[in-house]
């Protein structure tokens, strides 16, 4: 059971590195980057700037799949990979929830984005807080892990 | 730019048929389902019943790509597709938020689920408020929108 999936854009930001790209948008709510969709998907962006924010899903292009129980970036006890938000995963693919800030054609300019610079697109749906938005979940072990740097070989 | 995705698991509803599926989960908080991990992937749910929410990213195996503008299930005015949830996407990517109630081995009981029944799992994530509630996001054309049955025709 296997399919294809291809990039519907480009993700620009400042992020030229992983050491550098921050490890979740929502500890760099300033970061800006730029999702430029391709002209042949352009006509779906129809009514995007009705929300304020939206998940984009991304291909982790620049990690491979790798073990299955690993430390995350922000604990020192490892995790099962379903138990956290690694980019080295069984398949691929990433999400994240980004602030719109704006729209020209083919081009969202967004806030609070974390991924590197040039990463493919692989979809955008709306935020939907009545969906999405779930304040009584448990935090798991990111209780209480602050923003810290990338440690080594975690990848 | 393509990538192959695979099939991590099956997730096992009852909901047989689309016309029968729940167009949000959070429309069924009630609806149970089983995550079938695959055993080969099970061991990289160590530690996830740490946490009350899940993402489960699935393949819409039952739709097909296809007008970029259409109407969605819950308005009567057509939208771009990177402007509502509907299944029939350039990517046949879909995500939702279930409640984690259980695991027995590679198994996990969930509520909240809207997908049919043998949709192929592509990954698992944990949901972490801090990353993903953001109670201050607008609802756009979802604004004041309630449950009702899936129109003829949408799809």
């Amino acid at each position: 059971m296997e399919f294809r999936v291809k990039a519907l854009g480009l993700i620009h930001t400042d992020h030229a590195t992983k050491e550098h790209a921050p490890i979740q948008g929502a500890f760099r709510p300033d970061a800006l980057g730029t999702v430029e969709v391709f002209p042949e998907f352009a006509e779906g962006l129809q009514d995007i700037e009705l929300f304020s924010h939206l998940y984009l899903f991304y291909h982790f292009d620049r990690a491979e799949p790798g073990e299955l129980v690993r430390h995350p970036f922000l604990d020192d006890t490892p995790h099962g990979i379903f138990a956290m938000r690694h980019p080295c995963r069984p398949n691929s693919i990433g999400i994240t929830v980004v602030r719109l800030l704006g729209r020209q054609e083919n081009l969202l300019t967004v806030s609070g984005i974390d991924v590197l610079d040039g990463t493919p697109l692989l979809d955008i749906k709306p935020y939907v807080p009545r969906f999405d938005c779930h304040p009584e979940a448990s935090e798991g072990w990111f209780a209480g892990k602050k923003e810290r740097e990338k440690p080594a070989n975690r990848e």
